[in-house]
């Protein structure tokens, strides 16, 4: 349970200042937690940058992001000049010694007006070719070395591969300790993802039905309507698979599939998490291209908006075989799950963003009812709408005993009117408390990277086998529908709310039919 | 499962056709009946009573019942006349020969312009007193001899103990086939106690959780606004335990206890229903008075209307002991629901109309989250709201890891526009196609009995022994909320939509704190 104390006094640094994940994540974040009364009152944020900047400009620019991007709107001008107050913009360049040694001058200074207790945060919102050189550059001058006290934030990718993740991870190990590592992964911070932990495991009437015995596929997608736009330089040597299979996907995939565990407590559900990644069954080649279909958008069209080819997008290779949709049929070997497919879907230019766990219970074993049942299905979404509910028959009101598939559903929308927090607020607000629960630690990363290291390898032999293609604004190929095709007649359920009290999407086909393979 | 089809040519013939069932329910039921369609293209309603009566001043009475009472308002003209031209009163004196005499004429002349198939309904809206008389008259006249199309209908009492109720069995049983008897309790007529069948064997994730092993109590209430009014006469001499309990609340039990009948089929449904009464728990005469809390109103108001004490009510006599409100504590000794109490309470003069089964599962095992955690809860609305909820435990959206009780819930009334189809209409119609699910077999009946005989006998011995009182217009007595409180704070749960998303009116204690008895 996080405590619902002010943290203690606070010097957060942050690496990148002038990038995007600053101005549109991190500066929106703090500066609501600050208006919220969750900062405590002694703070200061150190922003660094490699280019000079008017610090000024560099905070007007701040000011923009915050209007544009935060979820409480425009900033309130009294607010903003408090929060800028405690802003201060570092020019500096991280492959220079200079750097941390005014960094730690500065601090050394803040902290002597302030305390010596003062915790200190260092967030790397750089590219990750410069992690090794900021934590090179902390150790090296002693910056972050009280455990209790320092952590670094650092941001996806962790690693390319599992060779790259364990180097990366034994690089930190020998400057920090792994209780001073917060790895982010922001889906773990959204509410509905935090959400399915309590609702798993403060209820008793799903820990019941909640194995092979009552479920008969559990489907995990994650809908980008976005295209690659300028990120072609990274993902084009990133992919689906590594961009939000190995991390997002494999996370939720966690906490739907993971074993309650004896406390909440931070280690004690990070162990659950990472036996669940451990226990995900390994396939071999001729497996992974009946299991794993990868697909490359082609060029289409979204909201009317014309959308090039993938290998026409910009830094893109004009022969890139990289996937921008991945789907994925995994088996958990354990008691629990024994032949229970995890369906994982996710792509980028596809119709809408939508993100959502559909859990598909198994038909009734024996049916008193004529005519087609369907089965009882729970869907957690996750976006656009937040919200719950579970598909069950009722029987049609009127003179026939006619039975009719309908949802009980709970909606944030419906019951709370505030915005809700963002992502990286309540991720940064653990970071500042000291709780890692929701982080990855150095485990789980190299678990997940097992996970997709026979796909990765795979595919690394054989480029273009089996690459599909599917035109930008579609939901992807139709190899993935025939993948899912013997359990749900399609993905990417909607939450309710989008469907419009319309017929359910996914039509589950008669169990009986089913030819599984 | 109810056949679509329309059923076969029918005469109906109503006895007791100038009483309030016939203007209020019967008639309203078979004119929409008749304007959905529902009812055979040949048809004729037969009205007897016993005094003259102007055939047009007859069926304009009926016309304002349906205009003041059908669920689709003002009858339509046109629809009305056609209606009408199928209706003919005859006046008759149920203990003279000629009525039946005359009755067999008129129906044989029907019949013979008609066809011989034309099926024969007999509906019993009489006083009690009259059942027998009826049954002999039209066994006599051999009126209703043909098992498969003549049926009788009859409305509760059935009996006013074991015995009574045997005997009337027992006296129907040698002048009538048993399938030929349909014994109305509109109760189980009602949409949302239909539904209840569906929902709990079409639904696969429900049955798993039906159990001792998940479910710490049921509450079935029914809670009545009315107060005695004009039915002292009969009232004062049958109470609740009679009026409500033996009959409607039993049912209710049946329905929720019942296990799944191997197919959806009257005589196996009745089978499953009949099985759960012989399974209720006898009690001693010393666990009556302890589990079972019997109170009569006093002087109150509801809606600011001043209500008299129940002795000072008409017909009712000045030092009665009749039950107006009963709650009762009982199990099934079963192994499903061993240990599982069944809370039943209905009462006369309460607040609100409300009738509401609530399903109130247990506390997890083992709690990881801190604080008040309240069990799940499942509540089947069936008055004011059709509506069914559950309740469960979700993270307060925000930056703490908050527990908060929230409802999934699926509402008649926003799912469907159309007005329900009233309970009559749906038996009615069931009595013409020949499907006697809903209705109650002699062995049910005489169970049902069984079920209440010891209380009733003990009341007897004991007339004033911790008779309770309470004021018109609250919820009952203390002794009741004491006889639930080691389990629920309190009875009555209103439906979800009537609290307005306020906290949930029953406060579940913490069972570790239970002291059961």
């Amino acid at each position: 349970m996080k405590q619902k104390k002010i943290p203690p006094p606070v010097l957060i640094t942050i690496f990148g200042a002038k990038g995007d994940l600053t101005r549109r994540k991190l500066i929106p974040a703090l500066y609501n937690l600050y208006t919220g009364g969750h900062l405590p009152r002694i703070f200061a944020i150190y922003c660094i940058d490699y280019l000079e900047s008017d610090e000024t400009d560099f905070k007007n620019n701040l000011l923009t992001g915050i209007n544009e991007f935060s979820r409480n709107g425009i900033a309130e001008e009294i607010k903003w000049k408090e929060f800028a107050a405690k802003l201060f913009y570092i020019q500096g360049d991280l492959q220079v010694d200079d750097t941390f040694l005014n960094l730690k001058q500065s601090a050394a200074y803040f902290e002597k007006q302030l305390g010596q207790n003062c915790s200190r945060i260092f967030y790397f919102a750089t590219a990750p070719r410069f992690i090794e050189i900021i934590a090179e550059g902390l150790y090296r001058y002693k910056l972050c070395n009280r455990i209790l006290l320092d952590r670094i934030v650092i941001e996806k990718p962790f690693g390319t591969d599992l060779n790259s993740a364990k180097k990366l991870n034994f690089f930190l190990s020998e400057r920090f300790a792994e209780k001073q590592v917060y790895r982010i992964d922001h889906y773990l911070g959204k509410e509905t993802v935090q959400n399915i932990m309590a609702f798993r495991f403060a209820n008793n009437v799903f820990e019941p039905l909640w194995n092979n015995k009552y479920i008969d596929h559990i489907q995990i997608t994650v809908a980008e309507q976005v295209t690659v736009g300028k990120r072609g330089g990274y993902y084009d040597s990133s992919g689906a698979l590594r961009d939000m299979i190995q991390n997002h996907l494999l996370q939720l995939l966690c906490i739907i599939a993971m074993d309650c565990p004896s406390a909440y407590q931070a280690e004690l559900i990070r162990d659950a998490k990472t036996k669940v990644l451990k226990s995900v069954r390994s396939l071999s080649t001729k497996e992974i291209f009946k299991n794993v279909v990868r697909a490359q958008y082609v060029a289409g069209s979204i909201k009317n908006i014309p959308i090039p080819d993938y290998r026409a997008e910009e830094k893109v290779s004009p022969e890139s075989s990289t996937e921008t949709f991945i789907a994925a049929k995994l088996f958990i070997d354990n008691k629990r799950w024994k032949e229970v497919p995890f369906f994982l879907a996710t792509g980028k230019a596809l119709p809408k963003p939508v993100s959502v766990i559909v859990v598909q219970f198994k038909d009734t074993p024996h049916k008193i009812f004529k005519g087609d049942i369907v089965p009882n299905r729970l869907t957690i979404s996750i976006q656009p709408e937040l919200e719950i509910s579970l598909l069950f028959e009722s029987k049609v009101p009127g003179l026939q005993f006619k039975l009719q598939a309908v949802d009980m559903d709970f909606t944030y929308k419906e019951s709370y009117t505030e915005a809700l927090p963002e992502a990286y607020e309540a991720l940064i607000l653990d970071v500042l408390r000291g709780d890692p629960t929701l982080f990855m630690r150095a485990d789980q990363v190299e678990a997940a990277w097992k996970v997709v290291m026979p796909i990765l390898d795979a595919w690394a032999k054989h480029p273009l086998k089996k690459l599909h293609f599917y035109k930008a604004g579609t939901w992807g190929p139709e190899a993935a529908r025939q993948l899912v095709k013997p359990y749900a007649e399609k993905w990417f359920e909607l939450p309710r709310i989008e469907r419009m009290n319309s017929k359910p999407l996914i039509t589950i086909k008669d169990p009986t039919n089913k030819t599984r393979s």
